[in-house]
């Protein structure tokens, strides 16, 4: 069993590091505050015997080496940049987890034949540089490096420049490493498990995700002396799509969802007729056919609006992943490492996409979950209990016992 | 005749500060370029023989003496300030058209019995402080001055603090002016005139407004892991009233406008359900009536939407005006003016809110408009012609000296 406290103690120090203003976090991606959460990590890895690598799109790896020098590494881990209005535990539990499943592996003197790596992936979350899980999509060969360090935040500065003047462009070739075998553990950030009273969610699936990003050009205008007639209002526009987003989301229930985030008027002056909105729509389902016909709905229904209001109707897919089928063996070992322990368990589909559903592409790949208070997530009042943080970890240590031979 | 090159060679020297993006202007009140465009006309009228006063506001009067030591000043001009992404001539062409009618006056030699003053109001446009007209108000007495100074941009700065910063809070006590009369030259920032072919608005009434702030709040949530059934979505509430603004103007048609410019999400994430939307409502009708059943069915419908989606909704006036009848005495004196100039003119009612909506309450008052270029107002590509300048400052300047007395 893992030392739940230590955890719980590391998972706090670590909420001191861009704290948010209600409790929570904001340790965005490549910010100063990203910068001292990463090296917090590596000082801790470093003080449990690890060696830290990291590649050239700032993927952190601590490695602890096993007996059998041709055995490749297990990985585990997660992130720990958050939302701007972020959790503590959102991404964090499952990298300091895994770090705490090293030092109960070093506490209690096990040494296993595959060596373990421990793994912090650069901007899960997507809030400041889209799309979401862009360094394990470099990593998986989804995206190229070029296009990541192009990206760019709401001021227009680039993945690649941040990467750089925070200090984390390392040395290694992104997706060079093989593995033997990822784990993520993770909060469920829903509110099944809760519901259902159990304490791990054996993931099974992932949904599938578009973010698309639209853009509609109308006319600003005064809004006193410009007749209802003459009006070209783009926020009129946002206003009736994203109305239609989440009426298709409804519309393929159950196993779909459907909202708009972020949205951006121009130039958001109470006096002028929006000439300008780009917001990004979020639809998902765990379902291929269920994805792609909600996909054409949304786009359909976007041009169909332009058209009643006589704007111009952009769409770019800023995120996409297909939904995901997690290993079938490591499942089973999740599965088997629960039940070991007698703790209530279910198979779950996750709802968020996470680095694991990317590195399924390269490396058998699975998830473990644990509940989170009200299934909140994305959100400062995020909360779980050290029980259910442990529960978590200690499936995590003997899933990837079993994986890693003793 | 005023001088038309000179008129506009001055309309154009006062674009290039605060340049906007796209050929038009971001001169926002009280900023640095408010602050350099105030000294380039402080300049102009002194040039022209003017004194300069300025109250606690930051109004600035520049006097030109009449003949009479006991006459009450006529008082002509506009607003120098712009919106952010707003024209060359909305308000400025009243306050420069001012100017032009005391150079004509004295390249002419005219000395009139009372006194002129030309006048640029602070912050007519209420894009940076709301609400619009906010420095006439306090004149007039409908705003407290501390209530001006404590209107906060959306940086949180204060009206107050910004006025002393750029170095116009001047000594004369707001309001202490008595006028004889006060005269407005503005474009019709609406497509009228120039659909009917005429040159000259006789401006006999003026819409009435309200600004609407309505702040609803619902719970941030992940996007992808959040059940359909358990969102408490903000966006999708401003979305679904947005809606509902448009078709409770729509019912009022004839002589009724909605709209919502201005939106804030929070935290406007692509993948966190917003739980706190900010939006303005701006609703308009010259028609007392109807202005107060649009408003009314705006608070209902909103609270209507908060309730299906278990939103917290708040709703806080923050611009308001009643409909305006300007005095029919300076109305007749304009459409004289216009009439014995040869313009084609029509009566017209103001569309958007005017200085001179405030002033009205406190002295004789009166506007005259001419056409732009597609009713376009409240955007860079807003255009008039010389001509039509010309024509504006001419009825102005036959108007003035009707009332000024030569
Ligand atoms: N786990 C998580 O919140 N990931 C961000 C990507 C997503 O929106 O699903
Ligand atoms: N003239 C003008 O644009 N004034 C701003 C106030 C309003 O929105 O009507």
């Amino acid at each position: 069993r893992i030392n739940s406290a230590r955890l719980w103690d590391s998972l706090n120090e670590m909420a001191l590091i861009g704290p948010g203003v209600a409790g929570g976090c904001n340790r965005q991606t490549l910010t100063d505050a990203d910068n001292a959460g990463r090296h917090l990590f590596k000082s801790w890895c470093e003080a449990a015997g690890m060696v830290m690598g990291v590649d050239s799109m700032g993927n952190m790896f601590a490695t602890r080496a096993g007996t059998d020098p041709e055995a490749l590494p297990v990985y585990m881990g997660s992130h720990l940049d958050t939302q701007p209005t972020g959790g503590r535990y959102d991404g964090v539990l499952g990298v300091l987890g895994a770090l705490e499943v090293v030092r109960t592996m070093n506490d209690l003197g096990i040494k296993t034949r595959h060596p373990i790596v421990v793994t912090n992936w650069t901007n899960e979350e997507g809030a400041r540089f889209a799309p979401a899980m862009l360094a394990s999509g470099v990593f998986a060969g989804i995206h190229s490096q070029d296009y990541a360090y192009g990206r760019t935040d709401p001021e227009g500065k680039t993945f690649g420049a941040e990467l750089a003047r925070i200090g984390w462009v390392g040395d290694e070739t992104v997706g060079a490493r093989k593995m033997h075998a990822m784990f993520e553990l993770h909060i469920e950030q829903g509110p099944i498990l809760e519901a259902e009273g159990k304490t791990i969610g054996v993931v099974t699936h992932g949904q599938g995700l578009w973010w698309l990003e639209i853009t509609l050009t109308g006319k600003d205008a005064h809004t006193g002396s410009t007749p209802m007639t003459m009006r070209v209002n783009a926020g009129l526009g946002m206003a009736r799509i994203t109305e239609r987003v989440h009426h298709i989301a409804m519309s393929h229930q159950p196993g779909a969802v459907g909202a708009v985030g972020q949205v951006m008027v121009y130039p958001n002056s109470r006096n002028v007729i929006p000439g300008k909105v780009v917001f990004t729509v979020d639809i998902r389902s765990p379902d291929q056919a269920k994805l792609d016909a909600m996909r054409a709905e949304v786009e359909r229904a976007a041009h169909a609006v332009a058209l009643e209001l006589g704007l111009g109707c952009s769409i770019e897919p800023v995120g996409h992943f297909d939904p995901v089928t997690f290993d079938p063996a490591l499942v089973r070992t999740v599965r088997a490492a629960a039940e070991r322990l007698g703790h209530a368990h279910m198979d779950l589909i996750s709802g968020a996409g996470h680095d694991a559903c990317w590195i399924n592409r390269v490396a058998p790949t699975v998830m473990v979950m644990c509940p989170c208070v009200g299934g909140l997530s994305h959100n400062e009042a995020e909360e779980i209990t050290p029980d259910w943080a442990a529960a978590g970890t200690d499936v995590l240590l003997h899933a990837v016992l079993d994986t890693a031979g003793i």
